[in-house]
């Protein structure tokens, strides 16, 4: 059972973080010296076990590309991870490659360790370069100011136009003692115009070779990270990265380890609803839970198609226990489907039962869908055993608003 | 060259329309007497060659199983397609099928043929039980009614709450003479809640077989209703339906005949642009074009992931030129894709060429936006010589208002 513990990415033993404001984003106004942090670095001692899940978009952005050498070339150790927001360095060409080549040196030369166990992020607007002096002179200040107690300005510093930091840590008691997981995400969507999506930072202080830490980072992240949708996009820059310092001196040797599982799909999984729940222009969480598919991947099918329907997402957002617009999601994902013994609840409510509408129930449901947490389910009828759950949020006009923005 | 006729469905030989409110929809307001009809007939002088493509969801209407079986039946052949408005009769059991077969049963009746001789279609709200006396009343009246100059009230009748009405037709002078084809269809999105989609009508004068006539309108339907999108959902309802009357005395022997095939594809061509146009707060009608793919699927699959982009289509929406949003949806699509020989041009401004961004003409495409049609071109770098073009139009707040309100 996960107990939430204090401290973020820096909960586990052997991690400093820090969070400073360089200059890429605006300066900050005056009395608010936290606002517009854009450079954030987590580092440990020397180079621990680390492992990443990057983007599928095919259009990778330049620290996508390095970040992944310095992990094949290191064989899955890192001593850093510097951060910038403000600023994608995405679809830059040649040039962005060479920025976040030194990106990755700077913040070598500032805690003193190989180019190769650096791992490098940036989020922001895709196609401007990244100004390489501002880079330099935030890796050299953040160095500075790296202590344990730097985690939650690191969260701030990753942030975009996220609404709120988000960061958390859990301990789990296993059979072998103690460990800790700590992370922070960024993520609400591209919610200015060019703005990449999400990241996620998880710390561990288990010790662990990589390849074990990897195989149970893409355990969780399925499940997580993988389990959440604000508009259905996929960014340029996305990245999960993981780092265990070892510390606690607890060993993990498989990856479906159920201590370390827990500790990090408790953290991962807060922080994934913790986006959506800041998702542009959401006013409510909502938990999709698809039973009755004839196979895993029907599950996933039903699921994802739902919880990107904007019609499900509009109807949700003006309270309107619509259960047609479920079904129709459902009947067109893809997956096998039996009308006549499907099921829709809204809010706890059966408002579709066995291929019978329950109307009279729609006032219920309708107050139901006042609340700021909302599960819809959905059982395809089909008589099989799979299930798969997403968080997703309403569909307002302020998401359109938001993206509709010029330049903003 | 298929030339513009007057006539909708109505324009070739041998078809009759009528459109009637029998009050499934409210009542017409005074001095709209054309406001608010709600059932529809098209009717030929026999059994003539029939084909239908109907909707991929898995949750189909009553009316569409009925229409399904009676194709089965008859072996393709059709005197006439009744339709109703304001009830989709979707989801509604056992009592929604015999609403349906008796539905059917009155418009045999009605114009005197057999029962598997009628198709019938129904588009409206989802899960509510359509009256059978209202139904009864209007298809008696649209009997009475049905002429050669009736396919504009038809054209009406089938609307739910679509901005204008949607008809057109065209000859084509082909080696053996000269063809018409005629056609209407309703759709706009969702419009309403638990209003279903997308109704499409054919008609023609070629003699031919329906095996043909089936081949020769799934092979248009491809490049015609199903490359528009306006929230990239598919309803219960969906079809299209095709007659030939064969007055023309032109026989058609092959689906692949080029002169049946223009003609079709000029008016379902049309029929679907408008269809986008009238879209949920639709602004303005856009054109996505995608070259360069490695293979026909990957051509339609980045095509249809562009144009259901929420952030592709915000961005159009508030006349942003971003591009980076392009790029991102087209390498998250799964098709192959080559950043650094990817090109993206918006409204004919080329933005990102062979990988380098070109910013410097942002204002020009900026002013391109302003148009109420326009085109975006991705290449996606493969240099693959597959293509394919979706149409698709903005995504404004005004879709979610649409769609949030609560059974309005």
């Amino acid at each position: 059972m996960p107990i939430p513990v204090e401290g973020g990415v820096t909960a586990p033993q052997g991690f400093q973080a820090a969070g400073v404001h360089c200059g890429i984003k605006k300066a900050a106004p005056l009395g608010a010296p936290h606002a517009n942090l854009d450079l954030a670095l987590i580092a440990t001692e020397g180079p621990v076990s680390a492992a990443a899940v990057f983007t599928t978009n095919r259009a990778v952005a330049a620290p996508v590309v390095v970040s992944r050498e310095h992990l094949a070339r290191s064989g899955g150790r890192a001593t850093v991870i510097v951060t910038n927001s403000g600023c994608a360095n995405a679809c830059t060409g040649a040039a962005g490659m060479q920025v976040a080549r030194d990106m990755a040196a700077a913040a070598a030369e500032a805690v003193g360790c190989a180019r190769e166990h650096v791992l490098v992020a940036s989020t922001g607007v895709i196609g401007v370069q990244l100004d390489l002096t501002k880079v330099r002179a935030g890796v050299g200040a953040a160095a500075r100011l790296l202590s344990v107690d730097g985690s939650a300005a690191a969260a701030r510093a990753i942030m975009t136009t996220d609404p709120f930091p988000k960061s958390c840590a859990v301990t789990v008691e296993g059979p072998s003692g103690a460990i800790t997981v700590g992370g922070m995400a960024k993520g609400s969507g591209m919610i200015e115009p060019r703005m990449a999506t999400m990241l996620g930072y998880l710390t561990t202080d288990v010790r662990i070779e990589p390849v074990v830490l990897g195989g149970a980072l893409r355990r969780i992240v399925d499940e997580t990270f993988n389990a959440i949708t604000v508009d259905g996009e996929c960014s340029t820059n996305d990245c999960v990265f993981a780092l265990a310092s070892g510390r606690s001196g607890v060993e993990v040797t498989r990856d479906d380890d159920p201590t370390l599982l827990d500790a990090l799909r408790s953290v991962a999984g807060h922080l994934a609803r913790e986006i959506v729940r800041g998702g542009e222009g959401a006013t409510k969480l909502v938990t999709v839970h698809v039973t009755g598919a004839a196979s895993h991947g029907d599950a996933w099918l039903a699921v994802r198609t739902i919880a990107n329907s904007p019609l499900v997402k509009t109807a949700i957002h003006g309270g309107d226990p619509n259960w047609g617009r479920l079904i129709a999601a459902a009947g067109r994902s893809g997956a096998a489907f039996e009308l006549e013994r499907a099921s829709v609840s809204i809010g706890q409510v059966p408002l579709f039962v066995q291929g019978v509408p329950h109307d009279e129930r729609a006032d219920q449901a309708a107050d139901a869908l006042t609340a700021k947490e909302i599960l819809v389910a959905v059982d395809l009828g089909t008589g099989g055993r799979h299930d798969a759950t997403m968080w997703t949020c309403d569909f307002s006009a302020e998401y359109v608003r938001i993206n509709a923005e010029y330049r903003t």
